[in-house]
């Protein structure tokens, strides 16, 4: 049989709040359940109905702070007050299972673990390139209509997300790909068209990333 | 609207004799209209039924020679004492109109048009990468039993295409990509997965090619 000689990838979706990302992300869980999806490790209590070891890893404080001084978070970050990370170890573990990773993180998130993939050793199965995808929404201004429409947020929590949005947005070269959500079943087509090039592309050997 | 800086392309579909390539290209011809087909020109006498302008340009030895002497071919070859060889100048022209490109060529002209790519001047539109997609039976034997099937060679023909087959697929390491032809339907998806991917690809600015 002729097959692909190929390593297992850690791709990662990333967006600005609101694009539609978890939704996108659940679709990849459903058509792809061979992924490794990783778990965010939190400080902040579980909200009703969130289990853990399924929503998050929900971690004392202290435990958290000793796992991130001995290395064990690809990337983490405190939002209000509370402690988020990715965790190395089950990422590593998948990887030399020879397991693809996805991974769902926001834009600083997506950069350390680009970063993290960067500078690993060649023996670091994140040697190999992460594969970045960014969600983008069609435009400002429908994203404003999504944030208004979902009723969640004041308006003065809207303007400050869409700021940010526009901050994100802007940093877009930074990635390998990038999808537009207008039609919700056409970006995943091409979410998933991603995914299934990356696994049929011929890496020239010695090169890892490109 | 948020929408993703890009080049036109051009991607080549290339096959070993036998793997599926006319099939999984006139899948694509139905499902990409916008993208612009070349057609290769040859000195042989049409067959019945085949159209000037369509099936091929059908040229005199003595015209194809001019072209040829001109530059006017990317790629060109000698088949049975026939010359083959696609046309630049289309090509050129539908990408600076900002079509994509799709060649279906053997290995050997696949092989041309990448290094006719590779030496491009950067105000060549082909200057911008070549996207090669090798498609591949799944085993040298699931190829045998096609060319048995389809009838149409003797068994000293058909064992001329294995080996034929065999020393190609031996190339598959200069392709960027590589899809299996084991299940059509599959393949397919595949296939077109690549293309869309591309066409939502980040290119990094001054690299061209990566």
């Amino acid at each position: 049989m002729i097959t692909i000689p190929r390593h297992p990838q850690v791709f990662i979706v990333s967006a600005p709040s609101g694009a539609g990302k978890t939704t996108l992300c659940d679709k990849l869980y459903a058509e792809f359940p061979d992924f490794f999806y990783t778990i965010t490790s939190t400080t902040r209590a579980p909200r009703e109905g969130e289990v853990d070891g399924k929503n998050y890893y929900f971690l004392t404080h202290e435990l958290f702070q000793k796992k991130l001084a001995e290395g064990e978070f690809l990337e983490h970050a405190i939002v209000h007050g509370n402690l988020y990370g990715s965790p190395k170890t089950p990422v590593i573990r998948a990887l030399k299972e020879g397991r693809d990773v996805l991974m769902n993180l926001d834009v600083q998130g997506a950069a350390a673990v680009r970063e993290y993939a960067r500078r690993a050793a060649p023996d670091d199965p994140m040697h190999h390139e992460v594969v970045d995808i960014f969600v983008v929404p069609p435009s400002l201004e429908v994203l404003r209509n999504r944030l208004v429409r979902r009723g969640k947020d004041t308006e003065e929590t809207i303007a400050k997300r869409l700021k940010q949005a526009e901050n994100e947005i802007a940093r877009w070269k930074e990635y390998k790909y990038m999808v537009v959500n207008d039609d919700l079943a056409e970006a995943y087509d091409n979410l998933r068209a991603i995914i299934l090039a990356e696994r049929h592309r011929i890496r020239p050997e010695g090169r890892g990333s490109s």
